[in-house]
C-alpha cells in the first residue's frame, strides 16, 4: 500500500521552520506520510491568492489526497478550522475563504470543524495552528479517522462564488496573479467564457483586453504559436485566461498590482475592440 | 515499519544543487529515508542564526529522528565534525556552535567526533562535508551504525549557555532572527524569563522592551487578541520572545538589526517603565 | 523495495503551484514515488545555466534515479521530448541541450523521443509539458516501461561537448553559474584542465585568471587553506574551477556576469603570468 499524500500550502515563504514543523507534526501522527509542498510563496495573509494557488495545483494530485491550506490573519480569533471532504479529496483549513476557489470545482460532501483537541498537538490553540491543529488533524484523517469525529457538521462561511458566475457584456476582469515568468493571471476561467460566449474558444480574437498599451488578443493556443514580441492571452494550465509575452515577462511593460480591473470583449465584439484598435494605431 | 526521518538545515539557499547533492548521498545509503528540508535559508555563515532555526524546528519531529545541520564557515579546516544522541534525536553537525541552543534543551548522552572515513562518501574531505560526511553519516546512523563505530567519544566544544542564563535586573535582550512575516524574534526564553521573573508569565504588561518607538508590552496570549495597529510582545511557537504586529510587519517601522541589544524589564519594574512611557507620550 | 527516485530540475521557481504539478502527476501514476528536488532557481529559460545545476548534483544520487529536467522555452513548438538511458540513470528532458552537460560524462545506450500520448497526461500536449509529458514519462519509465514504448529511438539533436575540448593556450574561460555563496563557477572542469596541461593538477599557482583586479591563483585545495581576504581558485564539488573568497562572496568585488570571458593560463605560462602581475603590483 502506498504511503498516503499529505499537501501544504501555506504563506510560511522559506526564511524559518514553520513549514517543517507541520511537516513534523504530521509525521509524529503519521510517519510514512509523503508530504509534498503545494506552495509556500503566497503572499503573508493573502487569502485571495492562496485560494487561487491551491486551486491551480490540487487537481494534479491522485484521489484520496489531503490538501493542507493554512493562509490564516486570524489565527487565535474565532474564525474556524474546517475539514472538507469531496468526492476525491479531503481539504484541511481556516473556514476564511482558502476553499472558496476549490469548493466551485469540487462539491464538499462532508463539512465539518475541528473542534475536538484530542486530534490536535496539545489541548490549546495558541500562536501556530498550521502546526498544531490543521497539520495533526490532516495526519489523523489519513490515518482513517473519520470526519464526524473532527467536530460539529457545518455549513462553510465560504464565499464561493459558481465559476460561471463571471459575465462578459462590458465587463472587468481583475489581476489575480503574476506567475514566475511574468505571466498575468486573471480571474477568468475558460468555463466562464465559453459560458458567457456560449460556445467554445476557438479563435485567437475571441478575447480582447484593454490595457494602457492597446487591445490584446487571445486565446491563443500555446506560447510557440503566438506572434514574437507582442503580449497576448492564453489559456494557463488552470484553466485561468493568462496575459502572457514568448520569450519575455509580459508583467513588465504594464503597470499592473493584483486587483486590477481592465475592460475585456468576447467574440463579436472583442473583433470590433480589436479593429478600433488597429484603426487607432 | 516507517523509513527513517532525517532533516536537513543548513545554509545552503535553493540556487544550487548543494541541498539535492545531500540528499542523494543519503539516499545511496539509505534508499527509504524520508528526508525532511528544516530550513536552508540561515543565512550565509551564521552558525548563531542556525542554531536558533534548528532549535525552533527541531521538536515538532517524532523521537528517532535524526537532524542533519550544516551551517559550516570552517570547512576543510581543523573543525571537528559531530553525532550527538540525546533521549529522542539524534544530531550530525559541526563541533562549531550549531548545536547550541538545541544541547541546552535536550542533554547529550553520547558524543562522538566523526573520523572514520569508512562512514563517508570517499574517503577524503573537501569542500563539501554536507555531501560528502554528515548526510553519509547521517544514513549509517539511521541504518543502525552505533555512535561509538564513527569515531571517538568527546566533550563537543560547544558554547552552551544554561536556559535560564539571561537576568533581568537592568538587563538588555538581542535581536536573534527577522522572521517571514516581520517578526522580531528576541534572545530570551519563556524559561529563561519566568526563572527571573520567579513565576509564570501571566499579564500582558509582564514584559516591556524600550525601543526608540517607546514601550512595548506582553507578553499578549496570541495576535488576536493584541491591540490593533501597536507592535506588541508575545511568546512564539518556539517559546521565545517576539516583537509582533497584528496584520503588519513589525519590523518595518523600527530600525532594528540581528544583534542589536533592547532594554527589557519584568513584572513590577516592567509596569513602572511602562508608567513612565505613558506619562512621557 | 525501496521506492523510485525521481528527481526535478527547472526553472519554475517557488511563487506557484508548478513543481507540485508534477509531483501530483508523477505521483497519480507511482503513488509510493520519492521526488526529490534538484533545483528549481535554474533563470527563467536558462538552458545552460541548466545543464550544468543538473550536472552538478545527477551524480550523487544513487544509481536507477531517474532525473527528470525542464526548462523548456520552446513548449509547444516541434522541439522534441527525449528519454535517455546511461549505464547508470535515466534522464527525461527537453531536447534542447539540457543533457548536453550530464552526457558528456555519462554515455547514453538508448535515446527515444517521446511521441506516444499513452504515456502522458490527457492526449495533447499544450502549455505545461513538465506536467503532462515529463513527469508522468518519469513516472512510467520507474514503473518498469521500456524506453522503447515512448516513441522511436533518435539520436539527440544534443550540443555535446567533449569534456576534454578546453584548450589552454591563449583561452579563455566564461563565468558559468554564481552560487548561492557568490562563488563563481567558470566553464571548465578538472578534467578538462588536466587534460590541458597533461598531468594531474597538483599546485596553487597552476592556474592564473585574469581579472580586471589583478591575477588569481589556484587551485587551492579547499576553502580553509587559501589565503584569507584574497580571491583565489579552486576545483568545486561539481569538479568545476571556481572563484571563491574566504568568509566572504567572491562575486561581488568583480564586475561578472554569466558568459563574460576571462584569460586563463596553466601550468608555467600561469606561473609567468603571476609572477607579470605580481611584479606589476
Amino acid at each position: 500500500m502506498s504511503p498516503p499524500i499529505l499537501t501544504l500550502t501555506t504563506d510560511f515563504g522559506d526564511r524559518d521552520s514553520y513549514v517543517a514543523q507541520m511537516k513534523g507534526a504530521a509525521l509524529a501522527i503519521l510517519p510514512d506520510a509523503n508530504i509534498v509542498d503545494l506552495c509556500h510563496r503566497v503572499p503573508a495573509h493573502d487569502v485571495s491568492a492562496g485560494a487561487y494557488l491551491l486551486e491551480s495545483g490540487y487537481s494534479a494530485f491522485p484521489p484520496g489526497t489531503i490538501h493542507v491550506a493554512v493562509v490564516d490573519p486570524g489565527v487565535g480569533s474565532s474564525r474556524q478550522a474546517l475539514a472538507v471532504e469531496t468526492e476525491h479529496y479531503t481539504f484541511v483549513a481556516p473556514d476564511n475563504g482558502l476553499l472558496s476557489r476549490v469548493l466551485r470545482r469540487e462539491a464538499p460532501l462532508h463539512v465539518h470543524q475541528l473542534t475536538v483537541p484530542r486530534f490536535w498537538r496539545g489541548a490549546t490553540r495558541s500562536t501556530f495552528d498550521g502546526r498544531d491543529v490543521f497539520a495533526p488533524v490532516a495526519a489523523w484523517i489519513a490515518r482513517g479517522v473519520p470526519l464526524a469525529d473532527l467536530g460539529p457538521a457545518v455549513t462553510p462561511a465560504i464565499d464561493a462564488p459558481r465559476v460561471t458566475d463571471w459575465r462578459v457584456s462590458g465587463d472587468e476582469v481583475s489581476v489575480l496573479h503574476v506567475d514566475h515568468f511574468g505571466n498575468v493571471v486573471l480571474d477568468v476561467t475558460r468555463a466562464a467564457l465559453e459560458a458567457s460566449l456560449g460556445r467554445p474558444l476557438v479563435a485567437v480574437d475571441d478575447c480582447v483586453l484593454t490595457t494602457a498599451r492597446g487591445a490584446i488578443c487571445g486565446p491563443y493556443p500555446n506560447y510557440a504559436e503566438a506572434p514574437e514580441g507582442v503580449p497576448f492571452l492564453l489559456i494557463n494550465s488552470a484553466n485561468y485566461l493568462e496575459l502572457a509575452l514568448r520569450d519575455g515577462r509580459a508583467i513588465d511593460p504594464f503597470n499592473l498590482r493584483i486587483g486590477d480591473r481592465l475592460p475585456l470583449a468576447l467574440g463579436e465584439r472583442a473583433r470590433r475592440e480589436r479593429s478600433t484598435d488597429i484603426e487607432a494605431t
